[in-house]
């Protein structure tokens, strides 16, 4: 066991509770229910938190850590330990945007490294201060730890939030990095503990100015279409999702990212 | 060119066009809406029909026959060409259940099959008789060429029509065959026909019995929650979805059989 594991749980735990707290303020009468569940595929498990109210139609925010044997995907060998936290919102409003993050702490074997990201989808209204606040935050908490990291990780996410069969991005990217390990593993750390930290700020003030925008029934029907792509893109393409139903995941645990309604 | 291609285009597209006849005595005043669409990424396409009315929420019979230099599976290598007929319902009555049909020929290189299958998906609401009626229909058709097609057939729609990360089926089954070829490819060609022939007779007595069936909300509810089951189906593990995908075939074809709405 890597000597990292136990403080990093301890840091993803704290930023599940710190994001939850934030996000009840926009929506004070709805609290999120959290809802442990153990993998028994092996050791482990996660909690799950998730809320259905007035402003967040459907949020979660969940935190796993599972261990087993065999690591599920066809990468790399060995037994594996993964723990990381998982957000997504989907909106009443539909001029307020879809946002995903994602923060992830992987062991194969001897090996270990980090992954993360986060990125926006707006439900068919595209607002450019709403996209430009959203890049901007992110690079911030990058360019501490290398100017060149944010221009390859908003590539990284315009490459894998990207939905092949219309053959474009599922909204205005974000960032996303995977298998990331340098020489200075304590150095990664804070760079990766500075995407999960700085997560809340990218998206506040966006839902701040959303959340009470005036919308038509038309609208609604659109941001219905739009979650549709985005139940395209989890089911047909997401790694997470593979990850978690390879591995013999909680089905409601890698499903509840999924809209509260979509049409097609 | 196989000699059998051109009769199995005639009889694919007036099977189409009878089941739409049939389909539209339920619902008089909604029609389907024919919309042809080319294969870009070799030759021939495809006749989408969907109507959206107050019978059915939403229902696709498609027509497709497509061509390439390399089949999109690996199972097999070649040139190809894909001809089928494709069919889903989504009920505005809870208590009338989704259908799925499919009869499919395909030619790769010097070789061709027969593929097909029917099955049916409660939403929420699963009546004996309907389930019973729908088996038999199969038996009858199947029987007439070898006593062992029925139990052979539904046994492998029991494992195809399988959503493995609920370990369970995705409804109450029917048939399904893919890859069939014996030496008589003439009788083999009867057989497929006689499950195409069947079909509407398979159906048509339960939609009479259940699409008046008085409904609550809450029967509503449940309907849109295992519509969504019916998604995750349609985008994990369906080897259409794959092969349509895989094909670079048209995404707004390959989509149409999901449900109008769905809820998670």
């Amino acid at each position: 066991m890597s000597v990292h594991r136990n403080k990093i749980i301890v840091y993803l735990k704290g930023l599940r509770s710190s994001i939850i707290n934030e996000f009840e303020t926009l929506d004070p009468k709805h609290k999120f229910k959290l809802k442990p569940w153990t993998y028994d595929k092996g050791h482990g498990g996660g909690e799950m938190s998730v809320v259905r109210g007035d402003v967040f139609e459907k949020a979660a925010v969940n935190w796993s850590g599972v261990g087993g044997e065999h690591f599920p995907l066809d990468t790399k060998k060995g037994p594996f330990f993964a723990t990381g936290v998982s957000l997504i919102t989907h909106m009443k409003n539909p001029k307020a945007p879809t946002v995903h993050f994602n923060i992830r702490y992987i062991e194969v074997g001897d090996d270990c490294w980090l992954g993360g990201g986060f990125d926006l989808t707006p439900m068919g209204f595209e607002y450019k201060e709403d996209t430009q606040h959203f890049h901007s935050v992110a690079k911030s908490a990058l360019d501490p730890f290398g100017l060149d990291l944010y221009p390859c990780f908003s590539k990284n996410a315009k490459d894998y939030f990207f939905i092949k069969h219309y053959n474009r991005e599922r909204g205005v990217g974000g960032i996303f990095f995977d298998h990331y390990k340098t020489k200075d593993f304590a150095k990664d750390l804070e760079m990766w503990t500075s995407v999960g930290d700085c997560f809340t700020q990218s998206i506040m003030p966006i839902y701040h100015r959303r959340i009470n925008e005036p919308c038509t029934d038309q609208d609604r029907q659109l941001q219905l279409k739009k979650r549709a792509h985005y139940v395209e893109f989890n089911l047909l393409y997401d790694r997470g999702t593979k990850f978690g139903f390879n591995s013999g995941g909680n089905p409601e645990a890698i499903l509840c990212s999924m809209p509260p309604l979509a049409s097609w």
